[in-house]
């Protein structure tokens, strides 16, 4: 488990290695309510993943033969570009469906990269075989202790920054993010965790009582894609008793095209897909009940500047 | 002439309707140095003439016959935004070269709109036309005390928010945003006015002595390219005796790649104009010297998400 020591300890450990991203109150949307925002997204390769990476590598000592991980894509990114920062090799395996941009990213941090057919799945078992061949140390992209801790800084940074919020909405991929937030959190706040209903593996574990495989396809799949929940984010999910709420692909795209139309923020439908449960109506507040969306990630295919 | 009484005034009329924009540290953008940023392109209508629109409505009784305006873009556009959001009519002028986004985004207020041949200029005459006319009252994009008071509220507020720079680096067009820098700043910290050397209407009056007329062009000409530097700018420039420097229209281009490839803010030329001044050299701050860079607008073309 991880606990709130554990992200004090990593907000130590990030200091001057990540971004203090920007927040800001905002109203628009086709909403009626202002909502706060943590636009994660300035973070460095684009998303929070950078924190659990940081992390991970500064807790620990690197073997020589440095770092590998396996990704859709964002995590891969981070995990590239914390070790160039730290002076490690790194192997990276994402699916073909990690896209050009995401692909780019990866390949301009200088990492080894291998493309894998199939899903973040195949990726990961791939990542595993060369762990296991060369003593490459994996950063996992979500279930792992100083994963979840290295993204729990993010909420304990908004804090700080005078979260308001009685609820934050947060996406929901393999569950590293939200883990993070439940961490510090505990029952403080409420926090809901938003999926698309194409890419639901903490819902159906919920629904199940336990982690189950499912099916992922969707806009957002190249981020939050993972087949099956982690075991950290559902062990916290069931303790803090976690809202669970499913969004629909257009959903997703049409709160994509508010944040550019309301705040001039380009975002990839992950990024877009906690804003998504306000905008469709997924999730309706109390009266009076103040939301945060936290705004995760930015890499968008293509690119708008792609060579 | 504008003082820190008058932004003081058009800080408290702002409230509630303006976005109070985030500030960010942020390295990367291929420097050495970290960059204090304020990202006002998430104000409303994508950029900060939001705020001197806001302040002139909200400081005089507005005519039965609504507002007028002439506009290369973004100030049709935020006029457009303030007047619907008060209830006011607005008729907005603006050049061809204001290109689709910004006519778009004009259009989508329900503003009367007007297209003229040429360039801002052009449209300005037509504004002073419809307003002799129509009895409409005209918010003039930069050479207002309202609007100049207006624009002086993003700095007082960075200041609020914990501005740390020596030096601040602002786009010109026709003034009005460095011009409220100026009248809050002084000369308490150093303020140096970014513009491209096809559009430079503030370095030539510099140079002669008093505003002159200039040729506009190139990337940014649709949000920079004023033909003649505003008399309350210029006299401020003047009195403060801000640093003049010119950027090529490539070493524009270059930054709007950097500030997504860093940071994942997608904005226009003119948006990326102040930052460009530091990535191509044309400012090299001193030793130890603390910069800050004012991103002042998104409204790019094409729009990312046009129909």
């Amino acid at each position: 488990m991880v606990g709130r020591d554990d992200i004090d300890a990593a907000a130590q450990r990030l200091s001057g290695h990540v971004v203090r991203t920007p927040v800001a109150t905002l109203s628009g949307f086709g909403l009626r309510h202002p909502v706060e925002m943590k636009l994660e997204q300035l973070q460095h390769t684009g998303t929070f993943k950078a924190r659990g990476a940081f992390n991970t590598l500064l807790a620990v000592d690197v073997p020589p033969a440095g770092v590998v991980a396996a990704s859709g894509g964002n995590h891969g990114a981070a995990a590239a570009f914390a070790a160039r920062a730290l002076g490690h090799p790194a192997h990276i395996f994402v699916p073909e469906m990690a896209g050009p941009s995401k692909i780019a990213l990866i390949r301009q941090t200088g990492a080894a990269l291998r493309v894998v057919q199939g899903e973040y799945a195949t990726a990961l078992e791939a990542a595993r075989a060369y762990e296991a061949e060369s003593g490459a140390m994996q950063i996992h992209a979500y279930d792992a202790p100083l994963t979840v801790a290295g993204q729990g800084t993010l909420i304990r940074e908004w804090e700080e920054q005078g979260l308001q919020a009685d609820t934050v909405l947060i996406a929901v991929g393999g569950g590293g993010l939200i883990a993070g937030a439940m961490a510090w959190l505990g029952t403080r706040r409420k926090v809901v965790a938003v999926e698309p209903r194409t890419s639901c593996a903490l819902n159906a574990a919920l629904a199940a009582g336990n982690p189950v495989d499912v099916e992922v396809s969707g806009v957002a799949a190249n981020a939050l894609g993972a087949r099956r929940i982690g075991d950290i984010c559902f062990g916290l999910a069931r303790q803090t008793g976690v809202e669970s709420v499913l969004v629909e692909d257009g959903a997703i795209t049409a709160a994509q095209h508010a944040l550019w139309r309301t705040c001039r923020q380009l975002v990839e439908p992950a990024g877009a897909t906690a804003l998504a449960a306000l905008t469709s109506g997924a999730y309706v507040p109390a009266e009076g009940e103040k939301v945060a969306v936290l705004v995760c990630g930015a890499n968008i295919a293509p690119d708008p500047f792609a060579a």
